[in-house]
């Protein structure tokens, strides 16, 4: 049995459990208290050193990082279409994987996290990093429906999450019908779990 | 021919450098005027409209994002070692440019340029955030020579530039032997190019 050290509220957890549900793998959501700060527990960093989820227990292999579960679930579970192996193919959601780790780890998580969680980040900041990065990506999806292939691949499915929820960072997607589109797309996959959308912290 | 768009004192630029040279390949460095911001220009931005370097350039194939090149470099013209396709060797590549992608970008990195290059960034948080992250790589290296396999692979290309430099950022490196053991065996590899110190700012 799969299983996977999960918060509720965090993308990068969305991301794993939006591929096992698109893969119809069975697997266990394993609860971490991450605003009590359990993943930084000394017991938690013998699972992950890092201090950080979500985590992937597959039989004896262990596996951290958002990113890197994806790539493993999709090389052992799913068909190459998730991951080409072609050099360019596989760079080009390559290039995506990179675009989750960084801007949009740096830019929409950060917006929503001030937004609705009270963690203290620049939001002003955060919130035109996220502009910055929905304005290249509009442009990449003009002329495309999924981000790094003609079909859905894991770069879609990284990033995915955040950007589903980006305006609960008060960022307005309405300037980036593309982004909408792309989002309305993946959430219409067969079998796909829609990243969970928070209250409102006021009233709209 | 291989072009790479490339400034000397990058270690995200230094990463391609170093696999360029490890597999042998003719290419042709392009410079950028990174300090004078080539890269941010609506020019440069044709070529990668996320405004960074490095960028490859192999016949029709533009990429951008260092790992994502280094994925690119080890599919087309290394054997599978430095990139293996086995679903949990790959993840535990991944796992390692992802850190190259994060944790070095947000310590190491931050901690030189703030230093070296006089930029502003929180020199306490970053110096704090890289000796939290060659805490945990120590500990993982106690056992192992290598990051992700029992040989060389693009994970250890990837994060060696920042750490052979983190010095710059005055992060001492002396109670991390298995870090300063993994660096030197990563510059003696046959045709290894080490990532090129900066004078020091100030005399020692």
């Amino acid at each position: 049995m799969i299983r996977l050290y999960d918060t509720e509220p965090s993308g990068s957890c969305h991301k794993v459990r939006l591929l096992l549900s698109l893969l119809g793998l069975d697997h266990e959501l394993v609860p971490v208290d991450f605003h009590g700060g359990e993943h930084r527990t000394p017991a938690f960093r013998k699972i992950n050193p890092f201090g950080e989820i979500p985590v992937l227990v597959d039989g004896a292999i262990t596996l951290r990082d958002s990113q890197s579960i994806l790539v493993y679930l999709a090389r052992r579970y799913g068909d190459e279409s998730w991951l080409p192996l072609q050099p360019e193919a596989m760079a080009r959601v390559m290039q995506w994987l990179s675009v989750a780790g960084n801007e949009i780890q740096n830019g929409p998580n950060p917006a929503r996290r001030a937004v609705v969680f009270g963690r203290k980040f620049d939001l002003a900041a955060a919130q035109k990093a996220s502009h910055r990065l929905l304005t290249v990506m509009d442009a990449h999806l003009r002329d495309r429906d999924w981000l790094a292939a003609d079909h859905p691949t894991i770069a879609d499915i990284a990033c995915y999450p955040y950007l589903a929820v980006v305006p609960e960072g008060s960022v307005d997607l309405t300037p980036y019908p593309n982004v909408r589109a792309w989002i309305d797309q993946i959430e219409s996959l067969p079998n796909a779990v829609p990243m969970p959308r928070q209250p409102a912290p006021t009233p709209d």
